[in-house]
């Protein structure tokens, strides 16, 4: 894989242009990875890329962070500036910006999670500068994946599979949902992840809450257990995964029943998805179907999120979304349906839009799997 | 301990008045935790807790995270409203605190970390109100710990100083940076944290770089070894503390030479905090030692930061802060000397300012261990 960041500089720059937007102020995080491959820290002393519309790249870090801005590789693209302990690193930014502009900016776009405090600064430093989100313009790049991308994201994929196949070594009545989670952590690195991201152990009536985490719960015979996790893997592309397994015995009748609507729910969902249809109609391939099944009310979420070099991003899988899918798209289709105070069940993949359908980059089992005791 | 949050939210709402601000609009994170004890999840969702300068506060968070909302107990103390998957969850917002107002904010004050995508939503839906740092006026509540919280970083001190004690049975020449790493990851949660924060080992040449994490570079037997490390307690409060070791042999010349300026330089610098001095004599304190023996090139950064919710806040112990010391406040000192390419040093506690001194927080010993090999 031949280092993209030139491209996508150009890009953003290019967009940013066509937004009139005068520079784009990327904080740590995801965008500023994306387009110069450097996962900094976020810290309390300003590291910014900058990108004008018209102009060289530059990169903003403290004295400190010189040295891994260097060995990121983001040097090879950008110009590096460092501020000392007791500089004014935003009025050193701002000047460094008026220079590459030959005038103040008119508009600014700042990182979508750059922090408040940095926000208000750049307000006061870039005097008249209207404030915009970078998002705005970065967003349509990031959400279709390039080949490179995409072959990353499958990788991801099979890496969290692999820890899914290995459950039943883990997954036992009387143990905690715990001590499961810290055996699955193990896993999740050891299959090839640089950090775990979430290992959601939902056992019994814990299951029944899709953003339960883990408990010292100790999980029964005959428990469903809801296992979502995911990590991200060391060039920065996330997985994240689903399934519910079923403790050391029979599932319970009522489980067993809505299990099965779930599950023709999911595969309906993935089914339709396809270059040309709006993220609204993928959730309601879901929804229609659990409704049919007599769930409606306890499917309670979206049915899926975007995934790239965040768990979360956009595309929204939701109702009333008017995104319309194009190749290279990727997001989770994870449909749930929770039985409050008595058990739960989800089932997620990862997928990608492809030129004329869908690709699933998860592709363990889905049935229901009853791990022996 | 009782539970402290109706103070602190009434105190946070005087405190508002005060400054002339209509409400504070509080996102996940630490402000958050410290205002109602709710370690809630940063999503893309809304979360929010309003603090009006009069009247009720109230916590607005999406309907997944009602039961999370409610489970740690914010509820006792505001009221709650939530949104679902499709509403405008900023508009309700706006709407809530008009109502609890009686009129339009003319100011609000957002959370020093809130995402700038919520900053530029709250900019647009409350029409002219004039946004500044909520951090402005919650900042001085943070900085002087209340007894309840000295007791819980005193608790977190002693869990990573007894992970500290038990070097010697992980640090030795032939293993490498990150299996050492793994083992105190371990230890950390073992010795009662609910997270681990980081674990840097740097090893011979990395530990002359201050932020360097690990890496799978053996360590030699006679390298000294930089460990700085910290988590999350339950209730929230931080840990971190950093001894350098010799791992297996005696240490350089060169390395010993300057160890004993560096330790000299970290007693001077404690010895100095009493209520009424400033951060930047703290800091100097320290840097003077290392400048007369003859190092001061090579202590690169500040000499502290503050700790509390978070591993870094408020205050600063850097050359030239203003900040007076009280009562209550916590910070870590830490220099450190890096012989760029060759080895590094550090020694960092975290301290508490007394009514009439100091106290540490981290209480093992200082001295230079050469672990056996």
């Amino acid at each position: 894989m031949t280092a993209p960041y030139r491209d996508r500089l150009s890009r953003a720059a290019q967009a940013a242009a066509d937004a009139g937007i005068d520079a784009l102020l990327v904080a740590p995080g995801a965008d500023l990875r994306y387009l110069v491959g450097y996962d900094a820290l976020p810290l309390e002393r300003l590291t910014c890329l900058v990108v004008p519309a018209t102009g060289n790249p530059f990169l903003v870090v403290p004295g400190l962070e010189q040295h891994a801005a260097e060995v990121s590789g983001a040097t090879d693209h950008v110009s590096l500036s460092t501020h000392g302990e007791t500089d004014d690193a935003f009025q050193l930014l701002a000047e460094q910006l008026n220079d590459a502009l030959g005038r103040t900016p008119r508009s600014v776009g700042v990182a979508d999670r750059m922090w408040a405090q940095q926000v208000l600064r750049f307000r006061d430093v870039l005097g008249g500068a209207e404030q915009c989100l970078a998002g705005d313009v970065l967003r349509p790049l990031r959400l279709r994946k390039l080949p490179d991308e995409i072959s990353s994201l499958r990788a991801a994929g099979s890496a969290i599979d692999r820890v899914h196949a290995q459950m039943g070594e883990w997954l036992r009545p009387g143990r905690t949902e715990a001590e499961v989670a810290r055996d699955i952590a193990d896993a999740i690195l050891a299959e090839g992840h640089a950090s775990v991201n979430f290992t959601i152990v939902g056992s019994g009536p814990n299951g029944a809450s899709p953003h339960h985490h883990v408990s010292n719960r100790v999980i029964e015979a005959g428990d469903p257990v809801v296992i979502d996790i995911g990590g991200t893997m060391p060039d920065g592309y996330c997985s994240d995964c689903t399934r519910t397994y079923v403790a050391g015995d029979k599932a319970p009748g009522d489980f067993a029943a809505y299990y099965d609507v779930l599950l023709a729910a999911q595969l309906a969902a993935v089914a339709h998805v396809r270059p040309g249809v709006t993220a609204h109609s993928v959730d309601a391939a879901a929804r229609d179907v659990i409704d049919n099944g007599g769930y409606g009310d306890l499917f309670i979420h979206r049915t899926g999120h975007g995934i790239g070099l965040e768990e979360h991003e956009e595309p929204w899988i939701v109702a009333g979304s008017e995104v319309v899918l194009e190749p290279g798209m990727c997001f989770s289709i994870e449909p749930g349906i929770y039985a409050s105070g008595k058990h739960g069940a989800r089932i997620e993949d990862i997928v990608v839009v492809t030129d004329d359908g869908v690709e699933r980059l998860d592709t363990i089992d889905r049935d229901l799997v009853v791990l022996a005791g």
